[in-house]
């Protein structure tokens, strides 16, 4: 890496967020929304994952497919979309062989099947570079119903899907920077490799929660994203995040994983805010589900995230907490 | 390049075509259609161009955005669809600088204006790769009159419009394997840089075209594309296809280079079929968008493309003049 370059939010703002129609949200949301017909709109989402920065080049080729278009899925989830269909841009290289691409393409129609996604277009490319996968999904919503990240009101309440740092401990396993007995080694790495996009959760979601986001980035920056677009702040109690039994034993064995934890991302949950009357029904959609739906903090009027832990606000080490 | 592998199209046919929803069009058109509306389609398009694949890395980058985004458009042309917006995928790496993007955002903001595509959405990545730009393009037609690949019938007039090898004499010209006149050389280096999508043209051929395709991997190889999809021969005549005051000058001085003007590709023109009976139609149709539109040849009952110079077929030497 040679040249002075502005970050990847800032580049976007400086020099395409001029260019960004009515339906972009800013480029700072995590789909954009086109009106298409008189009662629905359209939902569109595009990320690209380039091996060796968002996924490693010899992870299997069924989990890389399934993992490149559950990311995008869990864009239109966040939204509270219906997935309508995807596009893939495949950019390969010489060394992928068709063997790889038998699995790979394996992978992708178990999802394409599992997620009702068909494939409706693309391009194959071939490149000196590293294999990159850019999915482009479509899904739709009843017209003016998407949640956006920015509707956060103070007094909300916060809550987060699933469990949270299991991606981001699973991947220090697998390379080889953390220690933990096979079955929780084992279970962390599968939910680095296999995100679960909380389709039916978005959906019930929608005109309940007032602001929601898939957590990427990690879950102190993605709130931040939310603090930012709502511009509120936003409180959580460390220990209320969920965890599951692997990462619990993982804190317990080093209690300074909290930081990947909080800020590891890959964890694709949904994080969201309601309003404090409606929360008996967010309960009533974690039942209907069987997802847990955890609330975690608090909407405020102030700017930015806070962490308490133990009643005391966290010191967070890592720049990539904050995005202003 | 080590690892043997398939080529692009058997790559699509085997791995993904079996992935692909009704509106993909078996992955063999230009475009995907969906339907989103009671009265209208959604039309899709996702094209990838990687630095020195597509084009070449000291290219000026205002240029590389507005082809890469032409591209897109062209499709969209062939389709007879109105643009709606864009996403953009970039895939930068370390060489990439501000200045550089300030640029590549100059060009991009000019066609975002000149075209009325809006960006919608995208994701930005860094990579140890060349860089790699996927653009998806939505646009949209009335239900059920975008054209498509399939529907020329025996009889039909093929035509093609504007001019035909400018842009791959343009890149050889560029690359110093041609020496013209600079006033011939800039002329088709022009063309290369800068494709012309012929968005006018594709609107007004609804309801008059059989069937059309945007001009992107050579004439004739193009001409096979929709032969096949529409499971019919075409016979053209070489000394019928337009050509530009330089790309004449060209074959003045070497007439081998015919073979570069038929399948050099990158035209990106719009190839097209009509009923003979409509062909007034057609000539009122150049009159009014100000884009020469020209009869090439006929759609027959066999197969394959058939190329006639001087009332001979051609021998051509290149294996990409045909995808069977």
């Amino acid at each position: 890496m040679a040249a002075a370059r502005l970050g990847e939010f800032e580049l976007i703002a400086r020099f395409f967020a001029p260019l960004a129609g009515p339906g972009a949200l800013g480029l700072r949301d995590d789909a954009a929304l086109l009106d298409v017909s008189p009662d629905s709109q359209l939902v569109l989402t595009n990320d690209t994952v380039i091996a060796g920065v968002h996924f490693r080049a010899d992870d299997p080729p069924d989990l890389v497919a399934r993992k490149a278009l559950r990311v995008n899925l869990s864009d239109l989830a966040a939204k509270g979309a219906r997935p309508l269909g995807f596009l893939q841009a495949l950019t390969l290289n010489g060394s992928i062989t068709d063997a790889w691409l038998e699995s790979y393409a394996r992978g992708l129609a178990e999802d394409v099947s599992a997620f009702h996604i068909p494939l409706v277009g693309g391009d194959t490319t071939t490149s000196t570079g590293p294999l990159c996968i850019t999915i482009t999904a479509l899904g739709e919503t009843p017209k003016d119903s998407a949640i956006l990240r920015s509707g956060a009101r103070a007094g909300d309440v916060v809550h987060v899907s699933g469990s949270i740092g299991d991606s981001a401990l699973g991947l220090a396993c697998l390379m080889g920077a953390l220690n933990l007995p096979p079955e929780h080694a084992v279970a962390l790495a599968d939910r680095y490799h296999l995100p679960r996009p909380r389709m039916d959760v978005g959906r019930a979601l929608r005109g309940n929660a007032t602001a929601a986001l898939d957590i990427s980035d990690g879950l102190v920056a993605d709130l931040g994203h939310m603090a930012d677009a709502s511009r509120v702040g936003i409180t959580i109690e460390r220990d209320a995040v969920p965890l599951s039994a692997s990462a619990r034993a993982a804190i317990a064995a080093d209690p300074a994983l909290w930081e990947k934890i909080l800020a590891g991302g890959d964890d694709y949950e949904i994080a969201f805010a309601v309003p404090a009357a409606r929360t008996a029904e967010i309960a009533r959609i974690a039942h209907e589900t069987g997802v847990a739906l955890t609330p975690i903090g608090r909407v405020t009027a102030g700017t930015g995230v806070t962490v308490n832990a133990g009643g005391q606000p966290m010191t967070l080490s890592s720049t990539g907490y904050r995005h202003r």
